[in-house]
């Protein structure tokens, strides 16, 4: 097994912190500079034709890409303490907050980090070397849509410890990195969310914040 | 439990595909027309503020959204057939090639539709009622997008029966609606992507597919 890593980008991170919280020893890995091009060399390429990190080279070759696909299948192999949920109902919740993160989070920074900031000029798209524009009015679409999650979210973290309930799990992960990772479009969360922050502080002083 | 639903929407269509194919029956429903605001009444901004469908209530008040989410509902109560895996291996191929779909396909489908069809004018996000202008730019760089994809798909399904393997999974429902779906924004797939041809014909023809 050989994870493709990377540690100045987010999805990396989150597989990171995952295998951090759950006291699982980190595979064998081998670092991609995706700022000095490295998911486009000849060699990589080879390993994983998308160019995104992470990647998970299984024993038998299968290659896993998707950080939460790879989140995923460490839980199957060690469900305790599990991040995915223990019932019917904790999975279907878990997977709907970590996809509401994703969706109306993540993808709307990545926006505004992928249209906006110079080092992304003609490559607004992850795993494309050159070809994509910027489009300056989808930045902007994208920071409207992040504010308007960081208020569901605040009002949710006002009734509950984590995201999904009264226990942590993956979707905790998925918008901790996301907050880090929105800082690069000047996205911080607001002073008057109170609720996030008490969460943020919280979740940064578990040791997983630093894998 | 109650399903909110659409017949006409590709996410509830989903649901009901995979419902048909693991041989649920279907909870009681009631439809809300989302080509006549039917999302952003009081009475359904009640159930689900984010204006979404499908959505599922369950009987103890729980509100589940996101189709894949309710579907990861369904598979943990009804295992049998499974159509997110069974095995570790399994479960993060399917779940990596739904993703893949969603994100690389779904998505770039999505910004096409709502960001060229009059009817989405001034409401380009799903679950906003207004002020979220077009961008014809997003909608020519989605068209892109799928394309790409649609290469990348073809190569995967003249090695594979189906899209993670030699077994039906989530992920083909997933490309399934998304093909359909995109007609909408003049997404044809191409005529020399012959083995989507041939696992669409395939798909077609399962009882599922009228669901």
């Amino acid at each position: 097994m050989k994870l493709y890593d990377f540690t100045l980008a987010p999805n990396p991170r989150r597989v990171r912190m995952f295998l951090a919280e759950k006291g699982i020893e980190m595979p064998p890995t081998e670092q991609i500079n995706t700022r000095e091009a490295g998911q486009f060399s000849a060699e990589f390429q080879k390993v994983n034709p998308r160019g995104t990190v992470p990647a998970l080279v299984l024993d038998d070759g299968t290659l896993l890409t998707e950080s939460i696909s790879i989140c995923r299948y460490f839980e199957e192999l060690h469900p305790e303490p599990s991040l995915f949920g223990r019932d019917a109902k904790e999975n279907a919740v878990i997977d709907m907050w970590n996809r509401r993160v994703e969706i109306e989070c993540y993808a709307p920074a990545a926006d505004v980090v992928r249209n906006s900031l110079e080092i992304f000029k003609d490559r607004a798209i992850p795993g494309m070397p050159n070809g994509v524009p910027q489009i300056a009015a989808l930045a902007e679409r994208g920071r409207a849509s992040v504010a308007r999650f960081v208020g569901r979210l605040d009002q949710q973290l006002a009734d509950n410890q984590f995201i999904a309930g009264d226990y942590l799990s993956i979707a905790d992960q998925t918008a901790f990195i996301t907050f880090d990772f929105a800082k690069r479009g000047e996205l911080e969360v607001p002073a008057d969310a109170k609720n996030i922050a008490r969460w943020q502080s919280e979740m940064a002083a578990r040791p997983s914040a630093s894998a």
